[in-house]
C-alpha cells in the first residue's frame, strides 16, 4: 500500500483545488472560505489545549532533568520544589499575572493591569469575539509563565531553603515575568515601538528565567566546595537516566511551545505553518545534539552525555524566537549554534565562579539571547529592535530579581546552614530520602 | 509580536459575528450552524482519541507512582501488577464490562446486559447516529476501567500474591465497574431516580477503586512489621523521584480524564467547556499541592513531598466529580480542602492498623466523596442524591469486593508466606530483582 | 449523568442522518459531502502532528527501555547513543532518506532519488494537492526513521563503541531504511507488483530494524563473559521500573505509530477506522502480556516482568502489519501469538549464542514477520506477496546492514578494548557515570 493517497472525497478536493493558492496570503484567506468559523474556533481552541497540555509536561521535564542532575541528597527537596513552583505559578498567574502580562495598554506600554483575578467564561459560554475560547489560551499562556520559574529552580538547586523559593517564584510568575510579557505579547513598548520579534519565547520565557537563574546563583552563591581556592569541583548529577528522560519530556513538550504559539489552526495556512514549526524545532535539538556530541568528543575524547543533553535544549532555545520563518538548514545552523554554546559556557561560568547546577545559563539565558539576535537573519525584525528586546529585559528582570533575592536574603535568609546543606536539603527542609534504601557515598 | 490576535480570515468572523450569542444554549445552537455534522463526528471521535490516550498513560503513571512508594524489593512486582491489570482491565472490558455498563436499561436500573463480547464497528463504517466513532467512545470508557483497578494495586502492594491479585482485578474490571458505571453512566437507577452528578468519576471510578482497596487492605492486612504493638512503622518508598515522575504523569493525564468527559467538542460550547474543565483541573490540583505542603510544613516543620505528591492527586480526585461547573476559584477551594484530606487521614488510617501503601484510600475513597458531595455548590444536583450515590456505590463495592477477597483468600490465599513476604515479592514471585546491581539496605 | 449523550446541536444531527450510509465506501462519500475541503486538510494535517509527536516520544521509550535492561556501568552510554540516534536519524531523513524513500518512480522501482535535501513548503503556504501539509507528512514520516535505529541500539548495547555505531546509523536512517520504504510506501517494487500490504511497518520498520540489529549482534559478537564454554550468562537489566516505563512510553506511542498511518480523519470513515486502530493496537499489547505473563508463570513458576514488557512489545509489532481490518477479537490472537515470540525465542537466541541485550530480535524481527505473515487472514494481501515482501527485505537488509558493520570493523573496530568493555562504556566513551553515587556491584 502505498503510503501518500489522499483520502478525502473528490467533492472535499474539488473544493480544494478552486481554492488554490498563488501566495501564501490569498492562501489563508481562499483557506478561510472554506473552513467555517465554528470549526476554526474549535480548531483554534484544540491547538491551545494540545499545545497546553504538553507544555505543562514540561513541568516533569525539568523535575527530571533537575532530579537527575542534583546529588542525591537533594533530590527529594528538587521533585518538591518542581512540582510546588508548578503549582504557584498556576496560581499566580490567575490571581494577577495575566491581568498584568495582558493588561490592553492604554499609556506606553510598560505596565498596566486588567481586571484580576481572571474570570474564565461561564459554561457552555463561548468568546466568539476571539476566535478561541479564552480558558484555553489563559491555559496555554500559564504553563509558559510555569516554564519561566522551572528555570530557575534548577541553577540554584541544592543550596537555597524551600520557603524563600517559593516566596520568590510568587513574584517571579505574579509580577516579573508578567511584565516582561505585557511589553511584547501584550502589546506594550518592545511591541508597539521597537517591532521586537519573540515568536515562542526565546528571550521573553528562556531567557527571563535564565536572567532571574543567575541573580539567584550570583546573590546566594555556588554549593558549598565547589569552588574551593582555584579549583573547581564538578559534582556529577546523581542520575543520567533521569536527566535523560527529563530532555526527552522537554523536546516532546517544546512541539507544543513553538507549535501551538502560532496561536491558531483554524486555516490550512496556519496548520500547514505548525508543522513547519515542529520540523524546525526538531531539527534544531537534533543540530544542538549533534553538535554537542562532536565538539566534546573532539576537545575532551570522550563524548559527554550532559552536553549532549543540554545541547539538545539549547538547540531548542535558539530556535524559539523565530521557529517558523527559517529554512530547514537555517534552523539546523541556528540549532547546531546553540548545541554549541553550552559547551563553551559551562566551562566560562566555572571560571567567573558562577555556580548553575544544571547548566540552564548557558542553555536558557545565552542560547535564549543567540536565538532573539539571529531572527532578523530569517524573520520579519530589526537586530537593533532585537538588541533593545535583549537589553531591556536583562535590565529589568535582573535588577527586580536581584530586589527579591536580597530582600529575602535580609529578611530570612535563603540559605541553609553549613550542616544542612552538606547533609542535604532532603533532611534539613523535606525530611524524607530520595533513596533511603540505596547506600550511597 | 502580539500574541493575541485572531488569525482566521474575515468571512469566517463575520460568520461567527452572527452567530454570537446572548446565552449558553443560544450559542450551542448558533455554533452548530457553522460545525457540520462530518466535522462535529470527527471531532467528538477526536476528543475520545485525545482523552482516550492521555488515560491510557495514567496507567504508567499509578506504574511509576507505586515503584517509586514501595520499598525496593518489591519494585519489579508492582510493576508487573501494573502493566499487568491493564492489560486485563482491557481484555475483560471488551469480553463483558463494557456491556455491563452501557445494557440499554430496560428493568429498575440496577443490572442489565447488551450483546457482548462488544462489536467495534467495521473498516470504513461510521455510526453516524450517535455522531462519534463508537470504537473511540469505548477506548475512552476502557481505560477509565483500567484506571479503577490501578488505585487498588498501590493500596494492597507488597504483600498480595500476583495471582489472586489478578484473578480480582478480572472481577474489578469485568464486573463490579461495569455495575456501578451503568447505574450512572450507562442511564441506570442512580442516574433516572436519584439525579445523581458524577462528571467524571470521583465516585464510580476513584471511589469504586477506593473501596475495593479498603476492602483488600482489611481482608488481606497490614505488611509485616508495619503495626507492632502500638507503634506504627513507616516504610518509606524507595524511589522518590520515580513518584513525582508518577505523579506528573497522572496530573498530564487527568487533563484527558476530565476534560474528554466532556465527551464532545464538536460545537463551541462544548470545546469551550473543555478549555474550563482543563483550568479548573489543573487548579485543583495546584491548590491540593499548595495546601499538603503549607499543612505538613506547618504542622511536622518540614515540608514532606510525598503529601505534595498525594495533595495534587486528591485535588484533582475532588474536582473530578464537577469540574466544569465551578468558578476557577472554587475550583481551588474544592481542590484545596482535597489536598488537606491525605494529610488528615493518613495517620487516621494508621492509628486503624489500615495499611495502605501509596495512601491511595485518602487520595482516591476520601477526596473521591468529598468532590461528589460538594456538586450541590456549583452544579446541579441534590445534596441527598450525591449522598445516596457515595453509599449505594460505597454498599456495593465493599460488599462485592469483600466477597471477592474472602474467596480467593479461601480458596487459594492471597498472601504470600513470611519468609517471601520478608525477602520480597521480586524475588517470591518474579524472580527478577529491580535494581540487581545497585547496594540495598 | 448519562455519559452517552449526543451533544451536537439538531441542525448537524439532520445533516448527518441524511448522509447515513448503508455501506462503508457510500459512507465515505458522504461524509466527504460534510467536510469541506479545508478543514479536511487540516484534520489530516494535525493527525500527523498528533501521530508524529507520539511517535516521537517513542524514542524516549526505547531509551528508558534500553537504560533499565544494560548494567549500570553502560547506562550513560544508552542514553548517549538513544538521543544521538533520534537526532541524526532526523538529520539523516532530511539530507537524503525522505529523498529516496519517495522518489516518484519511473523505473522498475527499487531505487529512486528525487530532489534533495527535502524542502518544506515556505510559510504560509499549503499543499492542497496533497490534502495536507508535506511538513506534517515529513516529520511523521522521520520519527519512524528514527524508530528503526531505536530498534538496533538495545540489541547491540554495551560493547560497540559509539562512533561506529553512530556512523551506522547515518546508514540505516539515511539510505537502508529508505530504500525498503521505497518499495512500498514509496510505490515501487513490492506495493506494485506483489500487492504487498504492510499498514504501518512490521517490516518496512520492525523487521528491517530487527534484521539490522541481527547483523550487528553477529558481527560484533556476545558481550565478554555471556557464553562461557556452554554456558549462558544472564547479565541482568539495572533497572526494571525504566524498563517498565519505556515499555509504556512504547505502547503510548503506538496509537501514533498506527493510528496515524492510516493517513488521514479527514472524512467520519477515516476518524472512525484510525478509532478502530487504537482499540486493536491496544488489545494486541494487552493480549501479548497476559500470554507472556501465563506462558513464564507456567513454564518458570514465576511471571517474569521482562517478558510481560517484551510480551507488550511483540504484541504491538504483531499488529502493527495490519491493525485495521482484524475484529478485537483477531487483534486479540494476532497479539497473543506475538506475545509468546520472545518467551520462545529469547532461549533460542541463547542456544544459537547470539547476544541481544534487550531482547529487541524476538519482539522486532520475529513478531514483526509473524505480523506480516498473518495479514492476508484478515487483510487485503496474499500469502505469498507477504513472504516475498519478508524475504526481500530481509535479504536487503542483512546485506546492506552486515557489509556496513564489515567495513566499519575493518576500518575503525566496532567494539572497545577488553579493558574499556569491562569497566564499562560510560568510562571508555562518556566520561559520565549514570549513577556515581550509588554503590554498585
Amino acid at each position: 500500500m502505498k503510503r501518500m493517497i489522499f483520502k478525502t472525497g473528490t467533492a472535499a478536493l474539488a473544493a480544494l483545488a478552486i481554492a488554490e493558492p498563488a501566495l501564501a496570503q490569498e492562501a489563508e484567506a481562499a483557506a478561510a472560505e472554506v473552513v467555517s468559523g465554528g470549526t476554526a474556533y474549535i480548531l483554534n481552541t484544540l491547538l491551545f489545549l494540545i499545545g497546553g497540555f504538553l507544555v505543562m509536561w514540561m513541568a516533569a521535564g525539568f523535575a527530571m532533568l533537575e532530579a537527575g542532575l542534583v546529588r542525591s541528597k537533594n533530590v527529594s527537596t528538587q521533585c518538591l520544589k518542581n512540582i510546588g513552583l508548578y503549582s504557584i505559578a498556576g496560581l499566580m498567574f490567575w490571581v494577577i499575572g495575566y491581568s498584568i502580562a495582558y493588561p490592553g495598554f492604554d499609556g506606553p506600554g510598560l505596565f498596566g493591569i486588567a481586571d484580576f483575578p481572571y474570570a474564565m467564561q461561564g459554561v457552555g459560554e463561548a468568546d466568539t469575539g476571539t476566535g478561541y475560547s479564552v480558558a484555553s489560551d489563559w491555559f496555554f499562556q500559564m504553563v509558559f509563565c510555569a516554564a519561566t520559574a522551572s528555570i530557575v529552580s534548577g541553577t540554584v538547586a541544592e543550596r537555597v531553603k524551600i520557603i524563600p523559593f517559593f516566596i520568590f517564584v510568587m513574584i517571579l510568575t505574579g509580577v516579573i515575568y508578567p511584565v516582561v510579557v505585557s511589553w511584547e505579547w501584550g502589546g506594550g513598548y518592545l511591541d508597539s515601538v521597537w517591532g521586537f520579534s519573540d515568536f515562542a519565547g526565546s528571550t521573553l520565557v528562556h531567557s527571563t528565567g535564565g536572567w532571574a537563574a543567575l541573580m539567584g546563583a550570583l546573590i546566594i552563591g555556588p554549593r558549598l566546595g565547589r569552588f574551593v581556592g582555584g579549583k573547581v569541583n564538578v559534582f556529577p548529577g546523581s542520575n543520567i537516566p533521569l536527566a535523560t528522560l527529563g530532555t526527552f519530556i522537554l523536546w516532546l513538550g517544546w512541539f507544543g511551545f513553538n507549535g501551538a504559539s502560532q496561536l491558531a489552526m483554524g486555516t490550512i495556512g496556519d496548520v500547514s505553518d505548525v508543522s513547519k514549526i515542529f520540523v524546525n524545532t526538531n531539527m534544531a535539538a537534533a543540530a544542538g545534539v549533534v553538535v554537542a556530541i562532536i565538539l566534546t568528543q573532539v576537545r575532551y575524547g570522550k563524548a559527554d552525555v550532559t552536553m549532549a543533553l543540554n545541547g539538545a535544549l539549547a538547540g531548542l532555545v535558539a530556535i524559539t524566537a523565530e521557529p517558523l520563518a527559517p529554512s530547514v538548514g537555517q534552523a539546523i545552523i541556528i540549532g547546531g549554534i546553540g548545541g554549541a554554546l553550552p559547551v563553551i559556557f559551562v566551562p566560562i561560568l566555572d571560571k567567573l565562579k558562577i555556580d548553575d547546577v544544571v547548566g540552564a545559563i548557558p542553555v536558557h539565558l545565552i542560547a535564549g539571547i543567540w536565538g532573539t539576535l539571529i531572527v532578523p537573519w530569517t524573520g520579519d525584525a530589526t537586530f537593533v529592535g532585537q538588541l533593545v528586546g535583549v537589553l531591556m529585559v536583562g535590565a529589568f528582570v535582573c535588577s527586580a530579581s536581584a530586589i527579591v533575592w536580597l530582600i529575602l536574603k535580609a529578611v530570612m535568609g535563603v540559605r541553609p546552614s553549613e550542616a544542612e546543606e552538606l547533609g542535604g536539603l532532603d533532611k534539613a527542609d523535606i525530611g524524607v530520602d530520595a533513596y533511603p534504601e540505596f547506600h550511597l557515598t
